[in-house]
C-alpha cells in the first residue's frame, strides 16, 4: 500500500520559526507613524503588545526559537499531517501529484491556533489579563479564544458585523472557549460609533473590528490587542507549518513544483510557503509560490502597493503593502477570513519582486473545486481553502494541455464544518459574483495616495 | 517532552475486525421471525443487505479479515490518534490518567465511516445501485452519503424529522457528498403515512425512519438498505477502533482500568470496548467496561431485556435486548445519535450476563463535562461523546474519594461543530431535563410483552 498521510513524531516537531526578512534580496520598507511619517519604534507598540512580541516583529534574525511551553501546547494538535490527495488526483484522472497541508484539525479548525498559542503565551508571560482582538469569519477568535482559555486570560472578540449574523455557530465557539464576543461596528468604542455614524447599515469589516479592538486594549494597561494576520511576528509563527511540510516531504520522498495557499491578510500563504521559499532563494530551485484571493477582494492582483492603515480608523501604523484602501468594505463573500483590504508587508515586498504569484478566483468557481474535493478526500473545507483548491484545478488542467506533470502543494487551511450555510448557498444556485472594476478600486485608493510620504511616492 | 498523541502508521492498521461473538460465555440468542417466531435465516434478510453482509451478520467466526480495497479507504482518515488528555488531567487535578481515542477526524466527524465504508464496498461489489438509510442526529447520514460518493452509489436518508429541523448543517453536509435527505416520518412510504395519520405533529424517531428505509428498500432489486448501528456487522466494523487503541496503548506503555463509550445502538461501544473485552475474557483481568446512556432514553438502565422490533413499523426480525418498546418516542435531546429504544443484541447479552456496566446521565451533567473539556484539549465533543465525558469525571471523582489512581480510556466518537445549537442552549441556561418514570416505561413496553415466543418468556 502507497503511504497516503505523511506524519511526523511530536519529538520532530520543528524547533524554530522561520524568519523570510533573514533572506529577502530586498528588504520590506518600514511601518511609518502616520503623524511624522517616521519609522515606527518598539516603545509606539508598546500599549498593544507584549515586549517579546515586538521583538519578533521587528527582528531580522533568520530563525526564532519556540518556547518550550508552547512546543507542549502545539501538541495539541500538531505536527498536523501532510496528505497526498491520492482520491482527489483519481476524481481528476490526472498524473499530477497533489499534497495538502491539513490544518483544519487544531481547536478552531484551522492555522490559527499556530500564532494564537504563543501570542496568548507572551502576552501571560508579560502578566496581561486580557486581550482584545477582531474576527471576520471567526477563525481566528475562535482560535484566540482557546489559547486564552489555556493561560487563563480574559478574550474579547469583535467580530464582523455581517459575520457575526450569518454565522451564529462560531459565536458559541468562542463562548464555549470562554470569550465575549461582540458584533462590529459596535457602541463600545469611538471608532464604533463613528462608523455607525457614517454608515448605520454597515455589516461592518475586519478594518473597522481592528480599529475596535485596538481602541479598547489601549485604555487599559493590563489589557493587550493581538491580532490574527498581516504582522511580520504572526506569519512567523505560522511557518511552523512549512516546517513540518519540508521534513513529510522528505518523508514522501518528493518535492513540491508548486505551493498554493490563500491570502487574506497573508499567514495562512506564509505560514505554508516561506520555508519552502527559503529553500529557494538559499539553495535555488524553480518552484512557484502562488497566493490566491478572491474576486472581489482583489488587492494583489489589483489593488497598489502603496503606505497604508492596517485598520479603518487609522489607528495603526502606516504599512507598505499592495492594499485596496482601509476605506475598502468588501462584499460579504463566504471566505470572510478573505476580507481584508491589504496584504502583509512581507508578502506585498515578495509579490512586487516577482518572488511570488498572485491569483483571484470567484466563489462559484471556489465553491464547485471545493465539492469536487469533499466528495473525493472527505474533507469539506473552509470557504477560504476552496480558493487554494481552485487554483490547483487550474494547475492540473495546465499541466494536462502542456502534457506535463508536476508535484502540487497546498495549504487545506481548515475545514468547513461552520461554513455549511456557504455551501447550501452554493447548492440553491444563490452564490454571487463580486468581480470589482478598476474605476471602483481607483476610487477606493484615491485618499490612501495622499498619505504617502514624498521619500517612497514612486514606489 | 512527554508523548500526547499516539499514532500507528498506515501499514499498522489492524488486518481484521473482531467478532466477540466468538468468545462470549452466553451466545446471544437468535433474531426471529415476527409471523414464525422462527430463528431467521439468511434468504430472510437478502431484499436488504448484500450476502457479505448477511454472512457476516450471523458468523461465529472469530476474526474477518478487512478487504484491502477497504483499508484503502481507511486510509483517507484512520488511524485514529489515541490522545493522552493532559490538559484534562491538570484542569481536573487528578492523579488518574485519562486517554481518548478520537475518531472525530473522519470525513463525517464520527467514527460512523468504519462501518459506512465497507457497507459500501460491499454493496458495489454485489452490484447495487442505490442505498436507503435512517439517520438521527446526522451522523451516520453523512458517513453513508460519504461512503456512497466513493463508490458511486446513490444513497437517500431518511432524517428524522426533529433532528432535521434542528440540525440543517447536516443535511448541507449530506447534499455536499451527493446524497438526498428527507425529513421522516414522510408521505413517501406507508409506514410514513401511518406515522403521521398517528400522529401528525411527531417529530419523529430512529425507529420510524428504519421504516421508511427499509420500506424503500424491499421495493427495489437495485436498492439495498443500510443500518448505523445495532446489527452484529454493523459492531463488527466498528472493532478497528479498538484494535488500534490495543496497539497504541502498546506504545504507550500502558493499559486502561476502565474503558468508557456512549451507547446509542452500540456501535460506538463496542467499536472501543469489544477488542478490550477479548482481552479480559481471554486472558483474564479487572478492566470495567462502561456503556453510557441519556437518562432520557435508558434503556440499558432501565429498560426490560426482551425479544423487540428494531423499527416502528414492525418490518424488522425480532431481536432480543434490552429495550424500551419499539413504539418509544425519546425526548428531543441534543444527543440525537443516542435516541435510540434498544440495544445491541450483543451489548444486551453482555449486559445481561453482567461482563459490562451502564450508567445514564443527563444533558446538564453531560454538557458541562463537554464544556471543561473543550478548554482543556481543545476539541469541542459531539453531545453523544459528552456523555462519555460526564462519566470520566465520575470516575475521576470516585478515584479521588477512594485515594486510588487509574487509567482511564473513553470514545471521543466525534466532534460537535455541527451540534453548536446544543451549546448555546446549554450556555443559555435552555437545556430541559427528560428522566423518565418507571410508570412511563412500564406503559410503553406492555404491549412489547406480547410479543414474546414461549421459549423466551421468562428471559
Amino acid at each position: 500500500m502507497n503511504t497516503k498521510k505523511f506524519f511526523l513524531n511530536e519529538n520532530e516537531m520543528p524547533q524554530y520559526w522561520y524568519n523570510i526578512v533573514a533572506d529577502m534580496p530586498v528588504k520590506p520598507l518600514p511601518p511609518l507613524h502616520p503623524g511624522t511619517r517616521e519609522p515606527i519604534t518598539p516603545d509606539m507598540l508598546s500599549p498593544l503588545f507584549p515586549d517579546e512580541l515586538i521583538r519578533q516583529e521587528l527582528t531580522d534574525e533568520r530563525f526564532v526559537k519556540i518556547p518550550d511551553a508552547v512546543l507542549e501546547k502545539y501538541k495539541i494538535y500538531r505536527p498536523s499531517p501532510l496528505i497526498r490527495a491520492t482520491e482527489l488526483e483519481k476524481a481528476l484522472n490526472t498524473d499530477c501529484r497533489i499534497y495538502y497541508k491539513y490544518e483544519g484539525g487544531s481547536p478552531s479548525g484551522s492555522h490559527k491556533p499556530n500564532t494564537a498559542i504563543p501570542q496568548a503565551y507572551y502576552n501571560a508571560q508579560a502578566g496581561v489579563k486580557k486581550i482584545t482582538t477582531e474576527t471576520g469569519a471567526g477563525q481566528w477568535g475562535t482560535a484566540l479564544s482557546f489559547a486564552c482559555a489555556q493561560y487563563g486570560i480574559e478574550c474579547e472578540v469583535y467580530m464582523v458585523k455581517a459575520s457575526y449574523e450569518q454565522k451564529p455557530y462560531r459565536k458559541i465557539m468562542m463562548n464555549t472557549f470562554g470569550a465575549k464576543v461582540h458584533p462590529s461596528p459596535s457602541d463600545r468604542t469611538e471608532a464604533g460609533r463613528n462608523f455607525l455614524a457614517h454608515n448605520p447599515q454597515t455589516g461592518g469589516s475586519l478594518g473597522m473590528a481592528i480599529s475596535e479592538a485596538i481602541e479598547m486594549a489601549v485604555q487599559d494597561e493590563h489589557t493587550k490587542y493581538s491580532l490574527g494576520s498581516v504582522l511580520n511576528h504572526v506569519l512567523l509563527h505560522q511557518t511552523v507549518i512549512g516546517e513540518e511540510a519540508i521534513k513529510q516531504f522528505d518523508l514522501a520522498q518528493d518535492s513540491p513544483d508548486v505551493i498554493i495557499a490563500p491570502l487574506g491578510g497573508g499567514s495562512n500563504f506564509a505560514g505554508l510557503a516561506f520555508p519552502f521559499l527559503r529553500e529557494k532563494l538559499t539553495g535555488g530551485g524553480s518552484q512557484r509560490f502562488v497566493a490566491v484571493e478572491p474576486a472581489s477582494c482583489p488587492k494583489l492582483t489589483k489593488g497598489e502597493f502603496m503606505y497604508d492603515f492596517g485598520d479603518t480608523q487609522g489607528y495603526t501604523p502606516l504599512l507598505p503593502m499592495y492594499t485596496l484602501g482601509h476605506n475598502f468594505e468588501p462584499a460579504s463573500i463566504h471566505a470572510g477570513g478573505l476580507r481584508y483590504h491589504g496584504a502583509s508587508v512581507l508578502c506585498s515586498q515578495l509579490l512586487k519582486d516577482r518572488l511570488i504569484e498572485a491569483a483571484s478566483v470567484d466563489q462559484l468557481e471556489c465553491f464547485a473545486a471545493g465539492s469536487i474535493f469533499a466528495k473525493a478526500e472527505g474533507i469539506i473545507p473552509a470557504p477560504e481553502s476552496n480558493h487554494a483548491i481552485a487554483q490547483v484545478l487550474r494547475e492540473v488542467e495546465q499541466a494536462r494541455e502542456e502534457g506535463k506533470q508536476k508535484t502540487i502543494l497546498f495549504n487545506l487551511s481548515g475545514h468547513g464544518f461552520v461554513d455549511m450555510m456557504a455551501y447550501a448557498d452554493y447548492h440553491d444556485g444563490k452564490l454571487q459574483e463580486h468581480e470589482l472594476t478598476r474605476a471602483e478600486i481607483q476610487a477606493s485608493l484615491k485618499e490612501i495616495k495622499e498619505l504617502q510620504p514624498a521619500a517612497v511616492s514612486e514606489i
